[in-house]
């Protein structure tokens, strides 16, 4: 690698005078998996400030990794970096890729997790993430999340550019749920997965929804479309636009998951006039 | 607003040297929402340190948000910035207010979710929030969270005083719980909810307890009151006033919630000798 | 105390440019009694970093909490200064100690939590807390938590001296779960607990799966021991060395503890060729 010619992309995360690193996993919290993460990131990144965005992810549920992480990552100041291990194939030959988009860094397996963002971009600049001088001396074969991820990310808040961790590659780029449909009377997504309250979201976009007015589910009454939840009866079932720009299924003061029993896959229509 | 006058309860959370934001939520941690706020934290006030007082608050559970705030916000340095999100009338016309109290700043929805906190007591200073200098450019209907509390308390955290935030309001003061009552033989009250250990907090407060003997619940046994769990047999149960100050019913080493079925709103009598 | 024979084992966490202050509690995080410790925490070290190694150790669970705290605390950088609560004899006779072991400070209540940790080892130097000046000035009777173990581990983060704490004293070594034996045609070990992903951890070390291949419970048929889940197909039951470095029964992108219904105690033999 040239670095006389390294893409504006590999910009060095250190240009925050807090660097932060951001993490993103299905490992739950009842164990010390995140917290042996973090003493990996102090001990090499004793600057940076390490911010949880979630770790809820259901177990090896790379769609709703992808979802969240595509959800909360703009919010964050350029330069940050994003770490997203929801990670199945560990220690099988899949690749850990260090990834330049929209002024922030990614660390992340190649399995469509980072599909959310990029939504079929290829990124400003990607590598396949190798080099060892950049890793634990001892990677264990199931916590690369520990031994690996942490490790680079806290390399890359130190100002490490991605040249330095791997060869360039290709990434997959494609978001790991099935893009909604237009029909002649309107679209047709599906329920991607329930989050805590209950809501069930969807993969129609806001701009699918701005010209509905009905949404229909098979076995349902149709629900009405509305701005926000007080706009209807407690207990009462509505369509929105949820905070993530995807149509969302919920039940005002209730649980849509439990209420409605929207399984994800369930098909999901909206109507136009 | 004239800054002549501006009372000593607009006093700047600024006087930290690194300023503390709190979060208390009903979000939950399966999804990036509380991620999504602290980006907006960390984007607008980088040098705050930002903590989590708990986001496992019952969803729209505003007396449980209520009891746990209240137990928790003075245990951080004077100037610390509060912000409580339980607030199931989001995109209503419900108000968000920022008061300043015993040193504090709270960011909230007027909603009684203070109320823990204020019993009753008018702040020194609060405003009604409506400033869009202070708040993301685009505010969703489903999320103000992320797009007013969190820009709104990183504000604060930078030094923005209270007044600039909106024009002056009056509050909900009242704690979103019945009162314990006095009766002859001694005090009732009601559980308020169970928490993580399945231990029933009530509305009785220490002061009740420390003139009784007897704790009765209808149709059970009457329960020892004791100064903690390790003075009855492992499976017993007792009742005794809890680290918030309020009376619980435990189980040793187990779970009372489950073992005596005690829901919110059951009645609880403290009796004198 | 004589200050001129301070052995190194008081080294002060002071050398930490960030003081680290780690947590592992029973508490959950569904109250706010995590919360009022970093309260505690921030008023009396501003400028420690707190770091969550996990709340989510079941109630009262010695043996799980020793062991996450064992399995994370060496990923931090030496000076940092670990809390350990599972306190289920709280406001008892049971002592809180302060200990100084591979560079590292811990502060507990002495009931095994920190047997993981030390594996049967006296500490460098260890003492029993009882200093006032070093807790709050209101102490609770059921939760040391807030107003003991924090107060103290912030002082220790600030650079107090373990010596200034309490007496020496000598503290419980060993780990809370009963060792691996070795059999004749290898070696007998228990199930501990099950993790976030359903898991079956147990209490046979890598050494022993080293010279064995193939993991035989009662009721079941022989597993394969493998080293990464990918190994098996989707599914199919496994045994392999986990990170912590025990052996652990797994389900490829499955649920262990759910499907093969083993509870904590079921015997685990290692068996070689």
């Amino acid at each position: 690698m040239n670095e006389g010619v390294s893409p504006p992309s590999t910009a060095r995360a250190s240009n925050l005078a807090t660097p932060i690193i951001t993490l993103l996993t299905d490992f739950g919290t009842q164990d010390s998996y995140v917290g042996a993460m973090k003493g990996v990131l102090a001990s090499i990144a004793p600057r940076a400030s390490v911010v949880d965005l979630t770790h809820g992810v259901a177990p090896q549920a790379i769609t709703e990794g992808a979802f969240q992480l595509a959800a909360a990552y703009r919010f964050f100041p350029p330069g940050t970096v994003h770490v997203a291990v929801v990670d199945p194939g560990v220690g099988s030959r899949r690749a850990i890729v260090g990834v330049a988009v929209d002024g922030f860094h990614f660390v992340a397996p190649d399995n469509g997790v980072l599909g959310g963002v990029l939504r079929g971009r290829q990124p400003e600049f990607a590598v396949r993430i190798e080099n060892p001088a950049y890793q634990l001396a001892d990677v264990s074969k199931t916590f690369h999340g520990r031994d690996v991820l942490a490790p680079v990310a806290a390399h890359l808040a130190n100002g490490v550019s991605l040249a330095e961790l791997g060869p360039e590659c290709a990434v997959r780029t494609a978001a790991p749920w099935p893009a909604a449909t237009a029909a002649a009377d309107g679209w047709q997504g599906t329920v991607l997965f329930s989050d805590h309250y209950g809501n069930c979201v969807t993969s129609l976009p806001a701009t699918a929804a701005a010209v509905a007015s009905t949404v229909v589910i098979d076995g349902m009454d149709a629900l009405p479309l509305r701005d926000h939840y007080a706009q209807v009866e407690v207990g009462q079932a509505l369509a929105l636009v949820g905070s993530s720009g995807y149509l969302e299924i919920a039940v005002r003061d209730g649980n849509a998951n439990q209420q409605l029993a929207l399984a994800p896959g369930a098909t999901v229509r909206l109507l136009s006039e």
